[in-house]
């Protein structure tokens, strides 16, 4: 039973089936945030929200029943699976803020299109390389942090209160939006040397995240490159084994005709 | 008498005109926006513009009687008769949103002059290869257009009242403009921890914007890359063909020596 | 005396006398902006300007005398001829905003140290390239001008009042700075489809940049790039002519051995 | 004795020691920001604190004896020497500024952690390539800073007030942040022409620091081709060597052939 139910989760019709009901389902969430489409239509909206939810669960519990614990060795399966599991908490209950996630189901679509699976995991291979920077930036972000709570939390508690809205301030910071007239600027007249402190900041943040983008062109483009010299040296190696090979041939030939003018004279 | 046509619509001396009448457009439209040069010469400007209106349409009629449906084939011709049919509705009414859209006649430059032609066509011919990561961006703009609609729709009608309010406001957020003190600081003073979905949106658009970018860079530099390639491996293929050439006409040498010698012998 | 002449204006040590005065220039007019320093020593300030602007005019009288016409043929001399010819106008009346310009003298600095020169040459290199995009971004941001001011500015004279004021505003929006919460907000208030215009400006002029860019970066890249292959392409063409070498002389020899063997047979 | 401080100073044990030290260091000074924290275990987080500067200093005296004057020779050890000399400071007094720069001693997982020590070296390794460019872009800095001051200053204090005040708010202009509608704009409210000076120094210093940006990539991109590359070109000197090889032994035969022809005949 497990193969037949194996092969019916794996079919194109069953792939094509989940994806054409994630799609309306994503397009009833839509809708769901329309007054005048809630006021025509809401049952039939939320009616067909529960059926794709129903769907999705189905879904999962099949594909449970079909690779049992090997399910969660795909981290897409894993996503999948997140997804419904969180939409699936509040449609009992009435967290607002739950049942707004139940859109997040529309992401699906990139778990089940494989062309976009490619691109998702194409984004995400970028990542490791962009490691060792990252860390630097996470210890400078906190170490600014803890600077920015210290020196400014006592006079700017919405800004600089705790280490967690330093961090969301630095992150303001760093995107550049009104650190000057907004943040810098209000900071100088308490503390007129913050400038330095800004400044500095401003000018480490935007250099690693520089090197990060410039680590990510380089590594796109060496593939390029890498593959176009394998071509080249490819070609060159089959031209010299050809060339050594007629060399070879020569040298035997001429061997022979030295037996040959040997064994004559 | 259609052959004749062609010659003179393909001209260059009718090209040239029709160029001349679309930068003298362009000024009379400029000055129209001028109330010193209107009172001065106000019929003159509107008589010129008609004038000019007229030379467009007498451009593309005869272009339709050459080329007939062939006409609708170049992206270009749609481009040009497009612009004109925008343009002539308003001639005679009042309407001044469309009026003011008869500059976009200048925008008929790029369709002339060959050598603009040629720029955006090289940059349309990014846009393909970026597809996939588009698509997934528009994705994520309308699963955080629907969530934020849902989540601050309420508190924030002006921002995020519907889906497309949310998806203006979240194309605001991903330009960096204001996304802080201007739209996540006041809505989290209502949802503290609207932080969370502001910086993980920056995070993943800004991300995958890099991404098309790196898209872009590396499709043009492999372009260079290959060509580059392609002709050394050309010089390299064209020196092994002339040395096995020489070693091939070295061992018929040999071989007849041989004959020879076996003759002799 | 001419050859003298010349020997003296391109000596070293003339050279870097001028190099001294524009520093000590920079310096004193830097010196000029604070109110202590010129309390202090506000006439010895002055004094070293005037000396200063002194010593530029005879440098440029001297070199005038020495290459004739054909001092204007190198753009750095032009350069340095308008730098001075524009401060020294000032200097007996009052107008403060010339005064202002004399700064730009320091600017000399980059014509005078060779090493500035190359910088700047290697900056401007880059822009013939980025011509025809430039145009095409200038053809975009009249069209706009044009448009902006038809449109919206009757309702926004202080933005978009004349085709100067919509330039500067859109070129604003370009560098995305307030371009939502500052202008396009108000402006949709009165035209609620204004943001149909902003976002495709956006895109648009944001997209030609991009493009301009990487066109550099393009360009930069396959100077190495070639570089590095005509390197490798020269050392197998040296390779190549090394073995084709040997191997007629190989032809050569067997070709005099075929003929030694003809003649003993 | 000196030889086994050595061994026990360069020992992994130590450096892992030192390490835990940084990391426990780094969070109970993120721990003394939160006053709930400060309230439960105060005492306790200011006796950690000490106990980390004193293994700090222990640290450095221990270097200090076993290196001597080679200590300072690494660039690392300046660094480490210069943030404890810094934060030991304030230790018995009560400069609220330097008792907040104790959060600097984070920064020694850099020097300490050699994955990270590698990352600070790459970035680092970008900067003397950037060294021209950036004394053209001081340059421009502060000819823009007198003159701005000469012209703004006294309408505009807070922003140009002095070479300083100048040079900040350049520095925010540069980075585009509210530049027009928070600077510029109240600007050409009493200087109309001011936009020629905003637009064009924008213009030249973002054009500028993307020619840093662009001279990193092709810095990086050229590594990666010159590896690549010199791979090519051992790969084709090696076959030239294999067949010049073949084909010089094919020769010496050949000679020896005729030699034995010769004696023959």
């Amino acid at each position: 039973m497990s193969l037949t139910l194996q092969r019916f989760v794996e079919s194109a019709r069953f792939q094509n089936f989940v994806i054409a009901v994630i799609v309306i389902n994503a397009i009833t969430l839509g809708l769901e945030t329309s007054a005048t489409a809630m006021a025509k239509a809401g049952p039939l909206l939320l009616a067909l929200d529960r059926a794709a939810l129903a769907v999705f669960v189905v879904e999962i519990v099949l594909k449970l029943i079909v690779y049992r614990l090997r399910f969660f060795r795909s981290g897409w399966n894993v996503f999948d699976f997140a997804i419904v599991a969180i939409t699936l908490a509040p449609v009992g209950e009435g967290f607002s803020v739950l049942r707004s996630l139940r859109i997040l189901r529309a992401l699906r679509l990139i778990s089940v299109v494989p062309s976009m699976r490619k691109v998702v995991s194409a984004l995400l291979r970028a990542i490791p390389g962009m490691g060792s920077v990252l860390t630097l930036l996470l210890l400078v972000f906190y170490v600014a942090s803890v600077m920015t709570t210290k020196l400014f939390g006592a006079d700017f508690p919405d800004w600089f209160g705790s280490i967690g809205a330093s961090f969301y301030t630095l992150f303001q910071v760093m995107t550049l939006e009104s650190w000057s007239m907004g943040i810098a600027r209000p900071v100088m007249e308490a503390h007129p040397m913050a400038w330095v402190f800004f400044v500095s900041f401003i000018l480490s943040t935007t250099f690693a995240v520089l090197n990060l983008f410039i680590a990510i062109v380089v590594d796109a483009m060496s593939v390029v490159e890498h593959e176009e010299q394998s071509q080249t040296r490819a070609l060159v190696a089959v031209d010299h084994d050809e060339l050594l090979h007629e060399l070879r041939a020569l040298r035997a030939e001429i061997a022979e005709m030295r037996g040959a003018q040997r064994r004559t004279s």
